[in-house]
C-alpha cells in the first residue's frame, strides 16, 4: 500500500506543481472556479496551497440540500440503469413489497410462519382484549384490529418479523384523550366515532409523512426519551389496571398517578377479596412465565402461551363457580361474526373534529415510533434495509383501511431495548417462534377470524381481573430500568431528558409529559450550539500534529503561538460567545506567559475544521475577530477552512484581510510559516 | 522557530517514549487517568499513540459547564489576585461604574459632552414626543422618559456613547399590544395603568436576565431575523402615520398592512389638502436632512436639528395661521411640571394582568437586543467591553424606576448596521457629537427638565403631522435593504428567515412575526444537525494532509480506502441519517469501484475531528455501523476522536471492538498502518 500511495503522488504531482501557478490569482477573480487563495510566501517550501472550493451554484445547492432532507437513503438507486420493463416489476414491487418473497414462497416458510402465526395468534386475541379496554373501547374492536390491519400490512409493509396489532401506549393515550373531553361510559356512540375518526387521522398523519418524505421528524423522539416516556406511561398504565385487579367498580377516569392512587385508596371498601386473590395468582402465573421465557429465550413460548391459558383457566374457573363468585366482573357477551364496516361512523363535523384530529396526530406519531423501531430493529438482525418513510406510507395505509373496519390504531408491537433484551412482544415472539415472512401475520389473522366467527362466546365469562394482569405483564418490560442506568452512566443530559419525560408523564399528562420529552431534546442540541467548546491545542512532539492540551499529555505548547479548536459551526446562537471565549483564552495565555517569564504571544491559529458552517452572524463575528486581534497587534490565522465556511467568507470579502499570512491547510503549516517569517524580522 | 519546535522535540521525546509503554494497557483499567487505548501493531514506527482523556468527575463536568453557560466572559477577573481593600472599591465600581468615570472627570470632557447633550437633546424632545403618541400614550409621557431613565442609566451604566429614552419599536408594539384589549381612547386611565405596569414587568424581566445571567437567550433573536423585523416594524410605523400626515380622523387601531391600507383609502373623503402639504413639506425637509448626515457624517448636527426646528417652525405656523388652519390637529394643553411619581398607578390585580406581564415581556427582550447591540457596538469601535447581563441589570432597573415616575419603556437607541452605516439614532448623534463618557444623557436629561418646567406651553401649536413626519424620518433608516441584501448574497437560510420575520409582522401581527423569526432561526440550527454533511477525503499528493476531495482538486483518493469526514456532532436527531447516509456512500463507492475496476475496498475509515459530541442514541449508532461494516466485511477505523466522544465510547465498551486496527491519532497513520498490515496478508 505504501507503494500505491507513492503511485499516486508521482502520477498526480504533475497536477499539482501545475495547479501551484494558481497561488497568486487574486481571491477577487470569483468566476474562475478553480481559484487558488493563499499567502504563500514562497520562503516555506512544504507550504500547500489553499484554494477555493469549485463554485457550485444556488440552485445545485439547494438540490443538493434538498435532496439531503428528503432523499437521504436515495431510495430509487434500485431503478438505476434498468430496462424499462424491469423498472416496472420494480415499482410494483417497490409498492407492494409482497410481490418480492410471495413468488418465491416455498412449503418449508409456510412450515415456520404456520407455527409463527399461531403463536402469536395465541398471544394476539387475549392482548387484543386487554388493548381495547384500555383504549376504553369495546374488548371486540381490540380482536377486530388484530384481524384487517394484519392483512393490510402484509401486502404494503416490507419488514418480515413484524407483529401488528394495537399497542399499550397508543391505547392509553387514546383512552386518556378522549376520555377527557367525551366520557366513553355516558356518550358510548360518539366515543367510538371518535376512536375511529382519531384512527383514521392517525392513519392519514402517518401516510402523509411517509409520502412527504417527512419521517426523520419521528427521530425527535429520541431514545432517552422514549425510555422515560414508556416506563411512565407503563407505570399509569399497570396502576390503571389496580381498578380490575382489586374489583373496584368506582374509579377515577385521570390518567395521573396521584389521582389514581387517591382513588385506589378511597375506594379500598369496594375491594374484593376473590378478585384479589385469582387477580394476583394469574399476575403471578403470568410474570413467571415472563420471567422464564427471558432467562431462556428458547422458552418463549411459555410466554406466548400463558395469556391464553390464563384467559382459559380464569373463563373456566369463573363459568364453574359463576354462582359462588356473582360479583367479579366479566366481559360479558360479545357479537360473533367479522369485522362490521364502519366508514359511516366517521365523525368530520361538530366540536370535537379537533379533538379526534388531536389525538390522531399524537397517536399516530407514538405508534410510528413504536413500528418503526421494531422494523428496523430486526432489519438490522438480518441485513435487511427497511426505508422509514415507506413503512410509514405502509402503517398509515393499515390504519386507513382499518378505520372503515371498526379498527382503532395499530401498529408493530415496540422493543424498546434494541441490545437483544427485548421486552416482551407479539413482534419478538414471532421473531422467536421463526417467522420467515410477514406471512405469518397472515395465518394470526386467520386465526383471529376463526375467533371471531366461531369461538366468541368462549369469552363470556372470562374476568376482568385476568385482562388486567395480561396488561400488567405486557407493559412491565417497558420499564427499562438498565437502560435507563446505561443513560445515566453514559450522558447525564441523556438522563436528565429520559427523567423530565417519565416525570412529566406521571405527574402532569401523557402529551405534556411527550411533549417535555420533545422540548427537552431540542433543548440540548441548542445548548451544544450556543455553548461549544474551545480547546487549546498543543504539538505531540516529533510530529505536525497538533492535539488537545488536555487530551493528550504528551502534547506542548508552541512558544508564541495560541492555538485554539472551534468546535461547532458559528451561528447567531454562539457568535458572540464564541468572540468573547476567545478574548478571554487570549487575556487567560497571556497572564500565563507573564507569569511564567515566557516569550511574548504573536499569533493567534484558530482550526476551523469542526466549524462546519457558518451564518452571517458568525462572519461578522470573525471579522471583529480580526479587528480586535489587530488592535492586541496579534496575527490571526485561519487554519483548515471548510468549503461552504470558506466559499461564504469570502463572498463577505472577510477573507481578504486573511490573505497575507492568514490561511493555511494545516496548523502544522501556520505555526512554521509564521514562525519563519519572525525570524526575518529585525 | 523550527529550531524552537525541534528543541520541544527533543526535551519531551523521552516522555513521549515513556508514554509509549502504556500502549498495551487495557482499555478496561478505567481508574489509571493516563491509560492509552490503542492498537499500536509496532510494524509501523511513525504510529502515534491514541490516549483516553484524564479522568474528570462528573461534579468537574457539571461545574465546568455551568460555568461555560452563565459566566463565559469570567466577570470576576477584575477580582483576582486583589487585596480586599481593592476588591471592595471594584466591588462597587462594578455595581456602580459613575465611581470609574467620575474621580477622574475633567473640564475638556465637560465641554464634549455639554455639547454632544444638547445635541442629543434638540433630537430626544421632538422624539420623546412622537414615540409616545406611538405607544397611544399622551405626549407628555415620552418626554418624562427622556429625563428619570438617563439619570437612572448614567450612574448604573457602562456604555459610554449610547442615547437613553423610548424607541419606536418597543413603543409601537406595547401600543399595539395593549390596544388589542384595552382601548386607550375609550378607557384612558386603565390604559395608563397597563403601560406602567407593563414597563415595571420589562424591567423585571430584564433585570432577572441580566442577575440569572441568562442574557445570552436574546442571541436567539439573530441579527438576520431583526433585520426583517426591523424592516417590517418599520413600514407599518410608517403607514400608520399616514393618519398624521394626511389628516385623518377615524383611523384603524390594527396595525397590519391591509387594515391600514384599507382604512387610509376608505377614509379618502377625510383627507385634508393643508396638512397633507405641509405635512410633506416637513417630511421632506427632514429625509433631506437625514441624506445629508448620513452622506456626510460630519454633518450629523444637520439631521439631529432638523426634528426640533420641523416642531418651531410647524408650531409658529400654526399658531400664527391659526384661524386660518382651524382642523389641523395639534398636541394640545400639556401639563407644566417634572415627572409624577406613579407608583400608585401599577395594576396589580385583575383581568389584564396577563396582558400587562406578556407586554412587559416583549416589550422588554426587544428593548434589550436594541440597548445591548448599541452598547456592544460602540463598546467595540472604542476597545471597551460592555458585560451584556450588566447591562441588562442597568437598563432592567432603570425601566422599574421609571415605571414609578411616570416614564414607559425605554433603552438605548437600536443601531441595526454594524457595518458604520448607522441607522439615524440618538446614539449614533451622541457619538458623532463627541460624546465622551455618559454624562451627555445627564446633561439631556437637564435640559429634558428645563423644557418639563417651563417650555411646555411651547408645544400647545405643535400639530401632528410634523410628530409622524419625524417618526417616519426616524425609522426610514430601520428599512436596511443593504443588509438584507447581504443577506441574500452570504447565507439563503439567514434571508428566509429575515423574509418570513418581514412578512410575519406586515400582514399577521407583531408578536407572531417574532415568533416566527426566532422559530425560523431555531429551525435553522436543527435543519443543520439533523443532516449534517459527511464528505469524502483523499490524500493531498506527497504529504499527510486528507482533504475533501470537492474542495481540493489535486486530492485523490486513495485506493481500497473510503474516507469519510463527518461534519457535526452525532446526535439523536442525525445518527439514523448517518447510519444510511455512510451505508449509501459506502454503496456508491463499490458501484464506482466495480465501474472502474479498481481494487475493491478494503476499509472505511471516519475522521471524527469535527464529531465534538455523542449523546447515546450516536453510541449506539457507531457500534451499529461496526456491526453493519463486519458483516460486509469491511474494517471501520475511527480518527481522532474528540475528548469526550472517546471517553463515552470508552465507557458505554463500543471502543472495545475498535481496539485492533481501529483508533488512529491521524488519516494519514490510519492509510499507512492499515495498508501496511494488508501487505503481511498471504
Amino acid at each position: 500500500m505504501g507503494t500505491s500511495l507513492n503511485r499516486v503522488e508521482e502520477e498526480d504531482y504533475s497536477s499539482y506543481t501545475n495547479s501551484s501557478d494558481f497561488i497568486s490569482i487574486s481571491l477577487e477573480d470569483n468566476n474562475n472556479t478553480t481559484t487558488t487563495a493563499t499567502s504563500t510566501s514562497k520562503s516555506s517550501s512544504e507550504l500547500h496551497p489553499v484554494c477555493l472550493p469549485p463554485h457550485v451554484t444556488t440552485w445545485q445547492k439547494l438540490n443538493h440540500r434538498l435532496r439531503e432532507i428528503f432523499f437521504p437513503d436515495d431510495p430509487l438507486h434500485i431503478f438505476k440503469d434498468q430496462s424499462w420493463r424491469r423498472k416496472l416489476v420494480l415499482a410494483f414491487q417497490y409498492v407492494f413489497p409482497i410481490l418480492r418473497w410471495a413468488p418465491h414462497y416455498s412449503l418449508s416458510l409456510f412450515r415456520s410462519d404456520l407455527i409463527a402465526g399461531l403463536t402469536i395468534a395465541s398471544l394476539a386475541i387475549p392482548q387484543g382484549i386487554s388493548y381495547a379496554k384500555l383504549a376504553n373501547l369495546q374488548p371486540i374492536i381490540g380482536l377486530y384490529s388484530s384481524f384487517v390491519p394484519p392483512i393490510v400490512y402484509s401486502v404494503l409493509g416490507s419488514s418480515r418479523h413484524i407483529g401488528i396489532g394495537p399497542v399499550s401506549v397508543a391505547s392509553l393515550v387514546m383512552g386518556t384523550m378522549l376520555d377527557g373531553e367525551v366520557s366513553h361510559s355516558n356518550k358510548k356512540d360518539l366515543y367510538l366515532e371518535l376512536a375511529f375518526t382519531s384512527t383514521l387521522f392517525a392513519g392519514l398523519f402517518q401516510a402523509s409523512l411517509g409520502i412527504f418524505r417527512l419521517g426523520f421528524i419521528i427521530d425527535f423522539l429520541s431514545k432517552a426519551t422514549l425510555i422515560g416516556f414508556m416506563a411512565g406511561a407503563a407505570v399509569i398504565v399497570s396502576l390503571q389496571q389496580l381498578k380490575g385487579l382489586l374489583g373496584i367498580t368506582h374509579f377515577t377516569s385521570d390518567m395521573e398517578l396521584i389521582p389514581v392512587l387517591e382513588s385506589v385508596f378511597n375506594s379500598i371498601k369496594e375491594w374484593k377479596w376473590e378478585t384479589i386473590v385469582m387477580g394476583f395468582c394469574f399476575l403471578i402465573f403470568l410474570l413467571v412465565a415472563r420471567f422464564i421465557s427471558t432467562r431462556k429465550p428458547r422458552l418463549f413460548w411459555v410466554s406466548a402461551a400463558a395469556p391464553l391459558t390464563s384467559v382459559i383457566l380464569s373463563s373456566l374457573l369463573i363459568f364453574l363457580l359463576k354462582s359462588k363468585l356473582k360479583h367479579v366482573s366479566i366481559i360479558g357477551h360479545l357479537p360473533k361474526g367479522v369485522n362490521p364496516t364502519s366508514e359511516n361512523k366517521l365523525y368530520f363535523h361538530g366540536p370535537h373534529l379537533q379533538l379526534a384530529i388531536k389525538t390522531g396526530i399524537i397517536t399516530g406519531i407514538l405508534s410510528l415510533t413504536e413500528g418503526i423501531a421494531v422494523g428496523r430493529t430486526f432489519a438490522s438482525l438480518h441485513n435487511y434495509q427497511v426505508d422509514g418513510n415507506k413503512e410509514m406510507i405502509a402503517i398509515g395505509f393499515m390504519n386507513i383501511v382499518g378505520c372503515c373496519f371498526s379498527c382503532y390504531v395499530t401498529t408493530g408491537n415496540y422493543i424498546l431495548n434494541v441490545h437483544h433484551n427485548w421486552s416482551f412482544s407479539r413482534s419478538a415472539v414471532n421473531y422467536n417462534a421463526g417467522a420467515k415472512t410477514i406471512f405469518s401475520n397472515i395465518v394470526m389473522a386467520a386465526t383471529v377470524l376463526v375467533t371471531l366467527l366461531f369461538l366468541m362466546p368462549l369469552f363470556h365469562y372470562t374476568p376482568d381481573f385476568v385482562l388486567a394482569a395480561i396488561i400488567i405483564t405486557a407493559v412491565v418490560g417497558l420499564v427499562d430500568y438498565k437502560a435507563a442506568l446505561r443513560l445515566w452512566k453514559l450522558d447525564k443530559l441523556d438522563f436528565v431528558a429520559c427523567c423530565c419525560s417519565f416525570f412529566g408523564v406521571l405527574f402532569i399528562s401523557v402529551q405534556i409529559g411527550l411533549a417535555i420529552a420533545v422540548g427537552v431534546s431540542v433543548f440540548k442540541i441548542i445548548l451544544h450550539v450556543t455553548r461549544p467548546n474551545t480547546v487549546v491545542l498543543g504539538n505531540i512532539p516529533g510530529t505536525q500534529i497538533f492535539r488537545s492540551l488536555n487530551h493528550y499529555e504528551n502534547a506542548t505548547r508552541v512558544p508564541s503561538f495560541l492555538i485554539l479548536s472551534i468546535e461547532s459551526p458559528i451561528f447567531f446562537a454562539n457568535s458572540l460567545y464564541l468572540q468573547e471565549r476567545i478574548s478571554r483564552w487570549v487575556r487567560g495565555e497571556e497572564n500565563r506567559i507573564r507569569e511564567n517569564n515566557e516569550r511574548a504571544l504573536k499569533c493567534v491559529i484558530l482550526d476551523m475544521t469542526a466549524v462546519t458552517a457558518i451564518d452571517t452572524s458568525g462572519i461578522d463575528a470573525i471579522s471583529e475577530l480580526k479587528k480586535n486581534m489587530d488592535k492586541r497587534s496579534l496575527q490571526l490565522a485561519l487554519v483548515n477552512l471548510v468549503g461552504t465556511v470558506m466559499e461564504k467568507l469570502h463572498q463577505s470579502k472577510t477573507l481578504d484581510s486573511f490573505r497575507s499570512k492568514g490561511l493555511y491547510l494545516t496548523v502544522g503549516e501556520a505555526v512554521d510559516d509564521l514562525s519563519s517569517s519572525w525570524k526575518h524580522w529585525p
